[in-house]
């Protein structure tokens, strides 16, 4: 029947989709022991556990999507032709890079925004012998990205293009990291300086590139493509990323902890959130002030005044309306791509966040 | 007569030095101003400001050793032809990227060693509106030399040499940290720990390579050499960089802080300093127990006793012998080296540190 045919497919699917994730988790196994016996340093077993306790703790505890859409990405520019052990071997190893780089900026990111909980542990720094030894960590985790692609491409046609584009893919990151974190302190004298072209801004820079762009960026230079033939690709996953941090931004305040890892603080670090630019955008005087009173302030009184703020301006509403407008956009412009290649690309990376809960 | 064009010739070396130093200055405010206005990222006045006023205090405020060795040693290699501008310039960006390295490595040391000032001035992270940002601006920092690199070198022969060996230099300084860092953890427990073995290696991954071997290796690219026969090179910079370390240890304790432009705090900080490693081996069983009591404590009495210690075991004595023997073997060493020109870039090197007191 077609209800058995569907679910044995899907049965199928979650088989297939467990089995790609232990073979990634075993391709992170092998770089893992590479890492903790580089001949450039001279380890003793204190270094050796250190790091490996260090990788285990915050690399592959995430939910692993922007490592595995490099193998997924890869897949689908090859359009159906079988992957060699070498080939999935090899996409792995740079969707790795992309985890490392994420787990990098985390640890760097919990210090700075002083946060407790990461994916639903403590962060790294919190840790009783840890603390600021962490940022050394976060360190050590950005040089480890050189050290798997020079033991693993270094002989490749694409190798300086590789690493040309983790270096400014990580400027444009750190770079929208600091106009977030300096918006911030402005901000707080005065609350009208956010607003959407400003988010906007922030979040091409803080999240897309490294999220959206730099999987299928990595894909495509793995498939002997030119990155400069490919700038609409680039834009059309940079608008993905944005909104996929409004739905971060939403989820911070309205998802459920337990669900999506942590308790969000958005309010309290006063944020330049989607839902706080677009409350200012909506409110009336009298809301305004009370924004302008109880927004990033620790008190939980305030954070209350302010969801009930939220919630009046109906902000989930503005967002499941957001949320489906930008669906249709981003279907339009990845259908007016010439590639039907790139098409399941960039489709198949919209399916993984449309609607996500976490 | 002799004293006379002696003098003659100080006066014009100052002048040289004087002259090479601002045109030094000049090449970082070309950098610095490209920076500024990099496409890969959109700057608003704010954002530009800020970038623009950490170059200034973090990056050019140092002796420019390092970054000025780049030049020294690359005109050596080049026998006394008379250099292009274009060359000049070159070097000049790979010493840059030296400094913009160390700026990095002190920015962010200084918030793991909750350190409070450098180079005469409060760190970067103690000034007012700054605090965590500053770990960021740590990583822009690192950055910077990717895009200068880019700028500048994307089109050379050694173009990902350069890149591999700033990478490979970063990975063993950042790991160099790493062993600094959980050593004095396990130093606080047990101090026996503590050995001139373990000194060296960490002196040897956390300053040499990136303040001795990388100025080097970056003129020998420059001159077209393979660095992978240049070993012996490594091998000798290394050394003089342990010498180098012994000296800032020395200094930390005995010298000026208005030469050293800091007040030193390896005693208070528990630091796996050359000085406790020999008074370790020197001291007798009570001595041991006044340092075992005494050693990394903030209390000024227990830092006076340390001090005293170090007195009595005539650390300074031993310290000039250690400084004479080094100077002797590396002197054999360089002279052993098949290269004049080389040689000369070694015995450069070694003069501008032998004896300094800051
Ligand atoms: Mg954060
Ligand atoms: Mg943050
Ligand atoms: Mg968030
Ligand atoms: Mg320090
Ligand atoms: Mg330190
Ligand atoms: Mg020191």
């Amino acid at each position: 029947s077609l209800s058995l045919s569907l679910s044995l497919s899907l049965t199928d699917t979650i088989h297939k989709m467990g089995d790609l994730r232990s073979k990634f988790m075993e391709v992170y196994s092998v770089l893992k022991a590479e890492l903790l016996n580089d001949p450039a340093f001279e380890f003793n077993d204190t270094s050796r556990q250190w790091v490996d306790r260090m990788l285990d703790y915050n690399v592959p505890g995430g939910k692993l999507n922007r490592g595995l859409s490099v193998v997924d990405s890869y897949k689908l520019l090859k359009e159906g032709k079988e992957l060699t052990e070498e080939e999935i071997f090899l996409a792995s190893a740079l969707g790795w890079c992309i985890e490392w780089l994420q787990a990098y900026f985390l640890v760097l990111d919990d210090i700075m925004d002083g946060s407790h909980t990461r994916r639903g542990q403590p962060c790294w720094f919190r840790l009783p012998q840890i603390g600021m030894i962490a940022a050394n960590d976060g360190i050590v985790l950005r040089n480890h990205i050189c050290r798997i692609l020079k033991n693993h491409f270094r002989g490749k046609p694409y190798y300086v293009d590789l690493l040309d584009l983790f270096n400014e893919v990580e400027f444009q990151t750190a770079s929208g990291q600091m106009i977030d974190l300096i918006t911030t302190i402005e901000g707080e004298k005065d609350l009208s300086k956010y607003s959407l072209p400003l988010h906007r801004r922030i979040v091409q820079f803080k999240t897309s590139y490294y999220s959206f762009y730099l999987p299928v960026a990595c894909a495509l230079l793995m498939a002997g493509k030119n990155l400069e033939n490919h700038i609409d690709v680039k834009n059309i996953l940079v608008d993905m990323g944005i909104y996929f941090q409004v739905q971060d931004d939403y989820l911070d305040c309205f998802g459920a902890p337990e669900v999506i890892g942590k308790v969000g603080t958005d309010i309290e670090d006063f944020k330049c959130s989607w839902l706080v630019v677009k409350a200012l955008e909506y409110c009336n005087e009298e809301q305004k002030k009370l924004l302008y009173e109880n927004y990033g302030k620790a008190d939980p009184a305030c954070v209350a005044k302010v969801k009930e703020l939220y919630n009046a301006l109906d902000l989930q509403g503005v967002f499941t309306q957001f949320e489906s407008e930008s669906y249709e956009k981003l279907i339009k412009s990845i259908e007016a791509h010439p590639s039907k290649a790139v098409q399941a690309v960039l489709k198949s990376f919209l399916g993984k966040i449309y609607k996500r809960q976490k």
